[in-house]
């Protein structure tokens, strides 16, 4: 049968790595979720990069570039780590250049896998419906906060885990608790995330909009996936 | 107020660590529940060591040698990994070597501590009792399964974030994740510990008694504590 495991932060990946994998990486506030949003809005590509020095070199090359360090838009940069940044008529058709300080790492820090999907709750339906069809071992590695456990990507993953036990053998210990952390949050995801690091972080930079918004379950039906190690793209299903 | 902080893994360790934090080691399969047993049935000391090679040379210079790799007992060596082992009258008053596949390297470790508490279930509200009364930050370290997170010690880490909040700030995403797992467990702790990967790579080995035996919540009152930085001795409370 096959399996699913959850990597609860990118600096235990070494430990959870194999190229047999689909990775599904996660970064609920807010990468992964801007990422669906954006796509799921007519975005054509976005290129995940690790640094900001890398975007700002896609951004003089023509792109468009997007991102955050420390919740903050990189200052010179056309987008920031919002969902709503993302969903703009303008960027239609678009490529965008993106860097971030956990999720974009975590894509990078996932090369190698069978293939990378992004995953987020405004898209958790589609993305466990695919993997459903897959025949491949699952993984997700849920790009926490510099490097520690948190608790956004951890429901993300219970969630995830829940779609798909009964047809994927559970047999990872992160995972049993992830589900376990998720049925407890489920009630109420937002009243949840008040107790969590990343609230009393961000509430102050003005985002509580952008966190609701994040935890909108099957706010979007699609599938984006990183093609050729390097630029997301929608799965044609 | 004083905060508790959650550990999952010993890997993660370096983004936790700092020198004013009490660190509580816990490796319920079945290390810290085996040095919590022992120390409560009048083992005098226990010397935590990381390697194999540094135990059989203290069995070399006299000790009595303790400790298992991948949950059996070294060849050799006097005493395995299982807590019945260590509660043997012929122990008391004795200094056993001891090292393990996880516990006593998350021990070692956690080096540099204010303090380092061994933590189970079978002495949890002891250690809670102590910690209520210090004035330090705490860590709980989780000593996991070679580097990867598991659900035991998360249970414990819960449980002891349940003994202690509303005294202290619960201010860590792993913490608040912990605290739900153990409310998920604690009706059961054993059918629980039934979905770990831990059971299902334990139990041939015949020791499902140890592991009922390790879930016994309070069966000891006692605190053993690091001292000098390398040998285990009771708390005078």
């Amino acid at each position: 049968m096959r399996k699913i495991s959850v990597c609860v932060t990118p600096n235990l990946l070494p430990l959870y790595k194999n190229d047999n994998q689909i990775v599904v990486v996660v970064d609920v506030l807010r990468a992964t979720s801007s990422i669906t949003a954006g796509m799921a809005s007519g975005i054509a590509k976005i290129l995940p990069v690790a640094t900001v020095e890398e975007c700002i070199a896609l951004q003089a090359a023509g792109y468009i570039a997007a991102g955050e360090r420390d919740g903050k838009m990189v200052e010179g940069f056309t987008l920031g780590n919002s969902p709503f940044d993302y969903m703009d008529e303008k960027l239609k058709g678009q490529t965008i250049a993106m860097t971030t300080t956990n999720g974009t790492l975590a894509i990078h820090l996932s090369e190698g896998a069978k293939e990378i999907v992004i995953g987020s709750f405004l898209n958790l339906s589609s993305v466990a419906n695919y993997l459903a069809t897959q025949d491949a071992d699952i993984l997700v590695v849920c790009a926490g906060w510099k490097g520690k456990f948190n608790l956004e990507d951890t429901m993300f993953a219970g969630a995830l885990v829940e779609k798909l036990q009964g047809k994927i053998d559970v047999d990872c210990d992160a995972a049993v608790s992830a589900l376990y952390v998720y049925q407890a949050a489920q009630v109420d995801l937002m009243m949840f995330m008040e107790k969590s690091s990343h609230y009393r972080r961000l509430k102050h930079l003005d985002v509580i909009d952008d966190i609701a918004f994040c935890l909108s379950v099957d706010h979007f039906d699609c599938v984006p996936v990183v093609q050729n190690g390097k630029e997301i793209v929608l799965k044609e299903l």
